[in-house]
């Protein structure tokens, strides 16, 4: 069988250009991987071989056509099932949506054909990317959960099924997953890539989000993403983003890290924070940062937002099917349909408070360094976890990504967090390529 | 007497330019003709006349000394008391703010001072700038409203006393008192002018306008204030307007003008409805288009917005003395209290498809013709009047100018209003100058 799959997406890209690779090699490669181990950790929602390997036969025409070929051609990705695709149904991962098939693909979708790559299939998303599991399984140990919402792009990408995959955050639904499957995972600043024919959860919370096995394949597959367009009205144009060189730059001098360990540090497991408090301490230019008092209450600031905003956007899911819920997600709903409006208001205002609170660290420092989660992908396939160290920046809407650089006391990933000033997205990418691969 | 107050702001700065007319001369005769009509009219809640000709001699100073002049040279310009003055009191129409003097300018009076202008005070808002009557009488019978929340800014230009004021509008507040008083108002598309340092009472509602006397002058004056602020989170960048051109520019061919008498038509005054539709009638190249059924709930949920902000925006004047509110006020804020989250949002989405509904109508008109309020300045001081009339287009956000071109039975003004496209503000002033002067 051939080890293909195993690839980066940059190093399959230059196979693919120097023509030492067919797409077609490296689709198929990526399909018996997936018929491999995908009972053991069943990623993919929908999944439609034939039509991958006809995308894939399309870009070796062109390959062979010599026609200008885009920044991820012949690359399978995976989709998380919440992004429209018009020729694969989109479900939502909710019995709500069985056999919903949109008209249209999301922006991020079509961005994603243009550029060249081949769309494998759609992968696991919890209940309508809310915390209700679905059945994907952690790679490392299957009896444990993967993490959510993103749950299937990021198992997909740590089995090697597929070297890169789309995913989204609310709370911590990049971040925790990549951390518990052992790969990168990286959330743009809030308004950089379109959510236009994504689920949507919260305007002010929602964010696209990417998987990847290295950080420059993040920074490849967010370059592709990050294109103005007027269907997300709360987008911010930027100029062209160059990720993936820097990503490759050599930092000017030694980046210097804000240790922070949070209000929630407690919640943390024992062994995590020791090894984690090790890991800081054992880097040079590490300061240990203490966040100003007020970001206690950001987790309260968060849930009166995303719960009247679930409320809000799933009224018509609720009205039609409250008891096809989950028990958790109904509750969460029922407590949003009671915020008042004040509370919901008061909370998105204080969030521009928050992002202030943090200027001085970035004064200082090129990132924080915190924990991703509160320790290894916990046993049972009942939760997905805790979200708790993903609250404060998915809230702020602060670039952050997730490392794959320590083990647990189970042996599974430990992942760091880094986290950026909002749109110094390429100063993170280039301090967390740094410290993944000090030496490169 | 010098007649110098009668002029236009246009007529004014050539003067100034021509050095045919000091700053110095042009102050003064403001202030004469404030000291002459203000006790009948009220307009001003605070007026300095010493620092107003300080400002004038520094700018004949620099007249004198051939620097490069602003924009608004030497003008005398009245700020609704909403707007922070770091050298004057801002008082925003409440006791509650009695004596309060904001640290800094709020950026449209920094604009106006780097443009040249003279800040010749503060003028009366209603209290908050909701609907509770200040002082400020209708300049053309003092028994009858001038219309709010603007008052004093559309009085003070409606009775020569500047050339120009600042407003704002979140329902009708510009609009409504421009028409009451028979000057030009005009409230320019969301987003354009920044509101940072302005009283806030809905963010997606709040938003700037200007007073002149011609369209012209108006469109002078938005010219100036139209500069991206990062202050202001929902601005939009724009490219440079030149809207004192666009206003001055022929149309193309003769401009095609939709006649919507709105869902709320029956709610104006039977005369002002039959002087209104003569008028239409009388137009060549109108047609009346009648308004998609959905637009029949745009007050309320105009209303479900505005009273939940203004119950977020106001909870500390509520907490610190709600029996110094107006009955009025004190009602409105509690309905906001009262107001859950997802009502709220409800309300703000479906803002866009109003906007999407009124696509139809611009891809065929210049403009909307429709009447700016429901009838004449009513009589009495208690009530500012019925802003039914403008509350879809500031709810969609819509650039949308009053015109003074009809009378009403009493021989007070009756105000055209012309609605244009969102963004298209250039097209909305060139046609709104043609209508107000076609032979020019």
């Amino acid at each position: 069988m051939s080890r293909l799959f195993s690839l980066s997406a940059r190093q399959a890209l230059e196979g693919i250009r120097r023509r030492e690779i067919t797409c077609m090699a490296l689709v198929r490669a990526c399909l018996d991987r997936i018929r491999a181990v995908e009972p053991r950790v069943e990623a993919w929602a929908f999944l439609d071989p034939d039509r991958a390997l006809a995308q894939a036969r399309d870009r070796d025409r062109m390959l062979a056509e010599h026609t200008s070929l885009g920044p991820l051609h012949g690359l399978p990705v995976g989709v998380k099932d919440i992004f429209d695709t018009a020729d694969m149904p989109t479900e939502n991962g909710t019995v709500l949506h069985a056999g919903r098939r949109p008209a249209e693909d999301a922006t991020v979708v079509t961005l994603l054909r243009a550029a060249g790559a081949v769309i494998l299939g759609k992968t696991v998303t919890t209940e309508l990317a809310v915390y209700g599991p679905g059945k994907t399984r952690n790679p490392h140990n299957p009896d444990h959960t993967p993490g959510g919402s993103s749950s299937g792009s990021a198992a997909a990408v740590a089995a090697e099924m597929v070297p890169l995959a789309l995913g989204s955050q609310t709370n911590g639904s990049v971040i925790r997953p990549a951390a518990y499957c052992g790969v990168v995972g990286y959330k743009p600043t809030y308004g950089l890539i379109s959510r236009s024919g994504a689920l949507r959860q919260s305007r002010p919370l929602d964010q696209v989000g990417v998987f990847g096995r290295t950080v420059e394949d993040a920074a490849l597959l967010a370059d592709v993403l990050m294109v103005l367009d007027d269907r997300d009205p709360d987008m911010r144009a930027q100029t062209q983003p160059h990720f993936l060189e820097a990503a490759g730059a050599e930092p000017p001098s030694r980046p210097r890290l804000a240790f922070v360990k949070t209000p929630f540090w407690e919640q943390a497991d024992a062994t995590a924070r020791a090894i984690f408090a090790g890991f800081a301490g054992a880097l040079d230019g590490v300061d240990e940062v203490e966040l100003p008092s007020v970001f206690a209450e950001a987790a309260t600031i968060h849930r009166t937002i995303m719960e009247a905003d679930l409320a809000h956007s799933f009224a018509a899911e609720y009205a039609r099917g409250k008891d096809l819920l989950t028990p958790t997600l109904r509750t969460m709903i029922e407590r949003g349909q009671r915020t008042l409006a004040t509370d919901y208001r008061r909370a998105v205002e204080q969030v521009p408070g928050f992002v202030r609170a943090l200027e001085g660290i970035f004064a200082r420092y090129d990132a924080i360094l915190t924990p991703a989660t509160t320790g290894e992908a916990p046993a049972g396939l009942a939760s997905t976890g805790n979200p708790i160290f993903c609250t404060i920046w998915t809230l702020c809407g602060l670039p952050t990504l997730a490392l794959p650089l320590l083990r647990g006391p189970e042996g599974l990933p430990l992942g760091v967090q880094l986290v950026g000033r909002r749109y110094d997205d390429a100063r993170l990418l280039r301090t967390a390529r740094w410290l993944s691969a000090p030496g490169m």
